[in-house]
């Protein structure tokens, strides 16, 4: 099938610098990131508020896309699973998805968010509102 | 930034041809679709089973690239909306996302599965476990 072309519309900056600062399982904790937009995007953001729950979408760049099955969480104890049954970071597309809460918009272009475990300048690709009950994805 | 490459890892099959016929909202009562995964990733798929909930990531190949704003839902009624605070198909990386439950896998390569609305040869991109409380993205 026929390659896709996506371009980033900002970037993350985070205290975790290396793969093996993130945590295995679950992000309490983890410090406050910040979500840097491009300009070309601020109409695209303009109505994103302090507290809303969003769903951040990330290219995890520093992921191994040849990748098709793992011990889940890096455990060897977990027995070898195909990447689709898995949140592995290795994958054919490595597309992070991530459910943040916002902290503050600064500037019109810099969320400032809660809960987001990802890498610094992790490029991000879209940005959506998460939804509520069952239909969230 | 540098522009991103991604191949999709199959497409879906679907009664929905056109994007007019698709709900404006929820999806409840939409035909069961397919999801046909191409060979090479067969060990990537491997451990889904019926019952599963997944995350689908689609390329939404229809939707208009250049939109930054929108009237929610197609609404006129509803005042324009910055797209990254709305579910949209058209924004600047129109990434769908859709959870989904698995009813059977056939042949190893094609998920039969309820609640997927995209449209008829919507490209696939990456399959992911749903998660459950507070943390499911």
């Amino acid at each position: 099938m026929q390659a896709i072309s996506l371009t980033p519309i900002g970037h993350v900056r985070s205290a975790l610098v290396n793969r093996q600062d993130a945590p295995k399982q679950g992000f309490e904790g983890s410090p406050l990131a910040t979500i840097h937009i491009l300009p070309i995007y601020r109409k695209a953001i303009e109505d994103v508020r302090a507290g809303d729950h969003l769903i951040v979408l990330t290219w995890l760049d520093r992921a191994d896309r040849s990748v098709l099955s793992v011990h889940p969480r890096d455990d060897p104890k977990n027995p070898i699973t195909g990447v689709f049954s898995t949140r592995s970071p290795d994958r054919p597309n490595p597309i992070g998805l991530h459910r943040v809460k916002v902290v503050s918009l600064r500037d019109s272009l810099i969320l400032e968010v809660a809960d987001l475990e990802a890498l610094d300048f992790t490029p991000v690709l879209d940005l959506k509102p998460a939804l509520t009950g069952v239909f969230d994805a």
